[in-house]
């Protein structure tokens, strides 16, 4: 399997293409379309699909769990597309807790390691 | 910076280890907390970090997007744990709709484009 | 204006006028299209209005907040109907915790007010 | 028992006096804590609450149901308090639309009434 890397990032400037502002044709592609509507008509879908994703989850379907989880990350990537943003950020901000985290959770201090949101 | 894959491969690792069933101490790690409280705990996260990103891309403020956003998908990762499923499963899901949505619409027949719900 | 138990009893009454069971025909009613369909249906509509919600009040528009609100209210309706409770069972749960709350807040002891979940 | 208008005009009686404005103590009351940490700490809590109520509903689990529904409704009403909205305003709107859709149903159309979003 290719990188995720490589699938997140091409993910992303494929959705970037389909930006208004970059020729992105409503009439074309679904993605284009819900970048057109603005940042309503997106942001409903991840409250949707958070609520299939945890629909899924109570119903123990692991087909329905992947399908709804690439749901909520593919409308995610959307938002970051609109507000400029690339999801190697959100991958680095991830980095950089886990790496916290690694160190709070070595300390061995409970305390701590619960105080501290981010701690894996 | 490194591939995504290497990262969300290695939260995915880190996860994995805070289950119960790997010996996972709620006292040490918020993770671990969270996956011994079971489904509901961990399902509530995402319904609530889906709800905050919505409200700071309302706001408008990258620096919240971008934090809101690694929340979710970490509460993603963590349900994903549990139900014994990889991140490089949905990124593969994810490539696949990448795929035959690059196809719908190199095709050009606008119809066909807006059906098909995972057309990018 | 008439009384809020009258408005919300009489439309639940519709609503499990609506029911399957009851002879709901899809075909003539939103409702019974949503009821048919089961709960997966109309649990993701909760997931979506309260999403529509937040939204709306992020904009700070009354119109919209009153419109989303009535939704959100119609399809909890419609959940209760499914699992056959009355929204008088719900009103009858708030009117409890008022009273419990008032009578914790009367002894002003702030750690007890606020320890207690449902305190008004 | 009482009608719901007492309970629900009543409970926003009170929530309405935890305002800030109105004097409400963030120290005596959780209603007036969260109403004193602005919108963002009550609108995560509708999100939460709708996440609870779906989680409630796959467990098929009236208690827990009607607990939930209590939760979302009273988190409404501190929504609504917040932006000056009263809970009979949004009664009234459910009035409407039963009556709208009370018509459209009773002349038997079927598209027309899949057409109207609010019809019961």
């Amino acid at each position: 399997m290719s990188h995720s890397s490589d699938i997140l990032s091409r993910l992303a400037d494929t959705i970037e293409s389909r930006l208004p502002a970059n020729g992105g044709d409503p009439a074309q592609s679904y993605t284009a379309k819900l970048l057109a509507k603005g940042p309503d008509a997106f942001l409903k879908k991840i409250g949707e699909e958070s609520t299939e994703l945890v629909m899924a989850a109570k119903d123990g379907a692991p087909d329905k769990i992947i399908y709804e989880t690439a749901d909520l990350w593919f409308h995610s990537l959307v938002a970051l597309a609109h507000y400029g943003i690339r999801p190697e950020t959100v991958l680095a901000e991830l980095a950089r807790r886990e790496g916290v985290s690694g160190l709070a959770e070595k300390a061995s201090r409970p305390d701590q390691a619960s105080a501290t949101k981010e701690s894996a």
